[in-house]
């Protein structure tokens, strides 16, 4: 078993890893309708395409970055101090907000008083933030008010991820401008399954997206450190990484540096589901550190208050728990208010049972107690207190399957009919939901959970687990689930839940989360590409374009983990004379199919063929008029 | 770059990683009609299930097994002997070959005749074999004349992994028998577009699936130390591992290391595409020592032999390259006669052009002859040859997609269907052939390939690389791949070409391979159970089972590798006692949901709920049932 260093303030430095440039890339921020808009881009600068080749300009991609400040060498990055709250005037302007005096929960106050917890709290302490009596502060109720917040404007913005610049940029570019943008942005036409991913996003189409539910925008008040991000089926699918720690291992520093890691690689969102020790402490440190919006199962720490006895679980002490995590600032909170008392006897002749931590929990409540969760009866009291610090609900799925035997039963689907009541229950209160799904599921099933789940619960964004395709993997159910992600984001899940290697086995260490984000960035990016998702396809062409074009360090540095794309090439390859190469150690230099494809584009090019007349409608003609063309041109030699 | 040690025969040792024997694993072998019939098994044995989870006995658990005697205790391995010939009785029985006094291609007798290679030869050389004049041996041929081989047995039997057998035991273990029979083979009814599964499999089937052209049965008739096996989409999904060495690394010992390593982790074939030196002494040694079938891409070697000028090529050296290959063993031929003059300039406006090796090397040949390829017009030829050894045909496509951005284009599907009137030429001359297929594909335009691919060529097995359904992944194309690749062989594809992480950046080493084998396998059985092949949930749910039950060694030693399932589960709890431990580090001891499941049945139990009555028709009855029966039963409390 690991030993458990005690965790210290002083202890609190920022990885190295997590800071360094990622290669060829550097910050960019683009402004807004107002100065303190200032949305993050990864910039990519590229070389120009070799004169055998073209000779081409290729101007720098912008790609979706939710790496925040630590990849900003402008910033200095102190842990102990936290990141720069850059909602803070957007929420105070609003003026519907008040000051507290200090945490308004219990357990806030009593952490707070406890003089043995000094060496490891995090330092500075912002007084909390809570909406003004009888007001709601999410910004589902500004979107139904017709407001668009300085947040909507700030994800609208980063969702067009610069594509309006980077089309200038290859228009101006050359002579061949104007072909390079017909080429750069072709893209297959989606099939999308009902999705209504407009051209550009607008702030005024993420505010009605919001308004009707059909998106959500995570942005607890007391998390001023987030940058927006909306989830979403006409967004881009994005990817959530748990992190945390379990009574056997891991410390505060050690999550902090998870969560730095996964934001590097593309965690759009993270959720700390700590169940160890000093999880109140845990929380704060990476709520001040995180630039993403964090997510938590309140249920498990209400356990941890219990001393892990799920029957002596209370309203009174759940209630506690969720004011004090809205005041330190979760973005959103899952909640398993769909585990009903009827629901639980059908999971008894499961395969696997109750896999949900949160679902066992409510299971072994609801039974203790022969009535309905309080967590079910008190729904409308939940949405009353976190829409006074705008904590966005993910509504659990405690009944998934945990098999593929278990999967699309009666238990999982009454639940989530339950689920789209509980949305519309949210909804009345204008608080922000999203919706849990599974699990394990083959293939085959998986289509039948996205198209259910749209119907009972209206369109609220989908955030599923997987699903892993298969139980025979263990070690690979990254594999196993990104398969299933891949699907189900297709079909129009807006966000997948990562699954990492140790999935099943253990907890994660850094090395399985980065393998867990990049699996997830592919299965999302897959989806997008599948729906037809306007623009998504610009960053494979531009890659296999350099890919090509024999461009190796622009292949690496377009692509999702530059530095392992780059370490596996110089396996073989090493030297710097490689990376301008016209080949790799797959076929050497001899044999490189893409030389010869230069050559045979060379050799058509000096007998006269035109390239362009190639390819046009029909086939069968071309395949004919090409025949008939080429035997004069080539009779030329 | 690699230094390239000279390989020598005394280098020649067998792996030790390749011939442990898998944990709680042992070898069997099922007779068929006559006692040389042995089909290989592996054997897994399960420990019971704790007293407190029901102390049912749970039998062991046959999977297929590609391994061969690697992993048979019982076999001494020499790789300067090789494998024994275990087909050569039922060759020789057909009297319709012959043995010939040597090479009859001049390249196989010039290579046998020069003293410098005698220090890397392989030593026992067998005279080749081949049909008496004016005879065909295929596999096909005997289908179609109504005679089931031995092979059509064995694969017959191995299809169906003795599952009447574990029914058998199954149902002798207990009292409850019959209900775990019930259970174990419970599986989701699949989805399966139009293929024709059995629920048994039976030699009459596989003979006339062979007949009709919708299976093949790679035997070659001089690779006698193979053990057959069947790729037809009414079979299990096939995967294949591509291995061989380039002009600038790797060795003959390497090579055959990692053939032993891929069918370890559960290649079903092997392909040799090697490049660089040797080509033909590597083969040797591969196929000699491999127990599944070999393929090559002959055209690679031909060019070797023309020092790399594509244009130099002639049929005389492309068929004398085919006889020399044909002798030593190989079983299937990658031949890209679909790469036709006239869709060669259709590939000019291309984002990746052809990249395909042997795709580009034709195309270069013809355009520098402007006329069709000797490949294709010399493909009844080439039938005529491979029928005398019952080498089966995979024909190439040269002209797939490297990039999404090439997908379905004119080209390739112009290539597939002159795919499938050579598939028609070939079944001409009873002539086994399936047809490889794509590439880079994004997910949602996979189907159509299939389609077409049925459409055009009858239901010739389809044989598919991936495909990959982004492009921005580089160093993790064994999931861009993996995707794609489980939902095509879903869709209908008969056997899957890996791609390992390695791909476009370098020659895999054995990490690489064994990733790929794995992520394959995982898309192969994902699909499997997506099509609903009989029997194929049987291993999730023996899996899932022992993972509720906690039988840790259990849930290892059943996934596909039980070393790195052991190896992460022990990275924080690696003492024994954890092991029969009721939880993992994830959640730690006390908050385990699988435990918590566990005592919401003990509870239900105790308090007299029936579990059984929990599963039956109509949710919301259930469910209302329930509330009234549980608030009686509760109150007992």
């Amino acid at each position: 078993m690991n030993t458990h260093p005690h965790f210290s303030v002083n202890d609190a430095s920022v990885d190295s890893a997590a800071i360094v440039p990622l290669p060829q890339s550097r910050k960019v921020y683009q402004s807004g309708s107002r100065p303190d808009i200032r949305v993050p881009f990864r910039e990519i600068t590229q070389s120009d395409t070799a004169t055998m080749f073209g000779g081409e300009c290729n101007p720098p991609l912008t790609v979706y970055d939710t790496s925040g400040p630590y990849t900003d060498p402008m910033v200095q990055i102190d842990l102990r101090k936290g990141l720069a709250p850059v909602r803070s005037a957007w929420i105070a302007e609003r003026d519907d907000t008040e000051q507290l005096d200090g945490p308004s929960s219990r357990f806030g106050r009593d952490r707070l008083q406890d003089t043995r917890l000094a060496g490891m709290r995090f330092e500075t302490q912002r007084h909390p933030r809570r909406a003004k009596s009888g007001l709601n502060v999410s910004q589902m109720h500004y979107a139904r008010r017709g407001i668009i917040t300085p947040e909507m404007e700030f994800v609208a913005i980063r969702e067009n991820l610069q594509r309006e610049a980077y089309i200038d940029m290859l228009r101006a570019s050359g002579p061949q401008g104007e072909q390079l943008v017909q080429r750069m942005l072709r893209q297959h036409p989606g099939q999308s399954f009902g999705a209504s991913i407009p051209a550009t996003m607008s702030p005024e189409f993420v505010r009605s997206e919001i308004a009707r539910g059909r998106a959500i925008l995570p942005a607890n008040i007391n998390h001023p450190e987030s940058e927006p991000m909306v989830i979403g089926r006409n967004f881009l699918v994005k990817i959530n990484a748990n992190i945390g720690n379990s009574a056997l291992g891991s410390n505060i520093g050690e999550e902090v540096e998870k969560m730095t890691w996964a934001i590097r690689w593309g965690g759009d969102t993270v959720m700390d589901l700590s169940t160890g020790k000093n999880i109140h402490e845990t929380r704060e440190w990476i709520l001040r550190n995180s630039p993403v919006p964090i997510g938590t199962v309140p249920i498990y720490q209400a356990l941890e208050k219990v001393d892990g006895k799920a029957e002596e679980l209370t309203w009174e002490i759940f209630r506690d728990t969720l004011i004090e995590q809205a005041e330190q600032g979760v973005d959103y909170f899952t909640i398993h208010a769909g585990v009903r008392l009827p629901f639980i006897p059908m999971t008894a002749d499961r395969m696997t049972g109750i896999v949900s931590r949160g679902g066992s929990i409510l299971a072994k409540w609801c039974l203790a107690h022969h009535k309905e969760s309080f967590v079910y009866e008190h729904f409308d009291d939940i949405c009353d207190i976190v829409k006074s610090y705008d904590v966005s609900l993910s509504l659990g799925d405690g009944l998934r399957p945990g098999s593929g035997y278990d999967a699309n039963d009666a238990a999982q689907f009454a639940e989530l009919k339950t689920l789209g009541e509980l949305t519309q229950a949210a909804w009345k209160q204008d608080v922000q939901v999203m919706v849990e799904g599974p699990g394990h599921v083959p293939m085959h099933l998986i289509k039948e959970n996205m198209d259910l789940q749209l119907e009972h619960c209206h369109e609220a964004p989908f955030y599923t687990l997987g699903p892993l395709t298969t139980d025979i993997a263990p070690g690979y159910d990254h594999i196993t689930s990104g398969i299933g992600a891949a699907l189900i984001g297709w079909y129009g899940t807006a966000m997948l839940c990562y699954v990492t290697p140790k999935e099943h086995l253990g907890l994660p260490d850094k090395k399985d989360v980065k393998d867990g984000i990049i699996t997830y960035k592919i299965a999302a990016h897959a989806a997008d590409l599948a729906k037809g998702h306007p623009g998504a396809a610009i960053r494979d062409n531009a890659l296999s374009k350099a890919r090509f074009e024999f461009r190796w360090d622009d292949q690496f540095s377009l692509g999702l983990d530059p530095d392992t794309a780059k370490n596996f090439h110089d396996a073989t390859l090493p030297k710097d004379s490689m990376k301008v190469a016209h080949f790799c150690s797959m076929c050497g230099p001899h044999f490189c199919s893409m030389k010869i494809t230069q050559d045979v584009r060379d050799y058509a090019r000096d007998k006269g063929l035109d390239d362009k007349s190639a390819l046009s409608a029909g086939m069968q003609e071309k395949a004919k008029e090409f025949k008939e063309k080429g035997a004069s041109i080539y009779q030329k030699i």
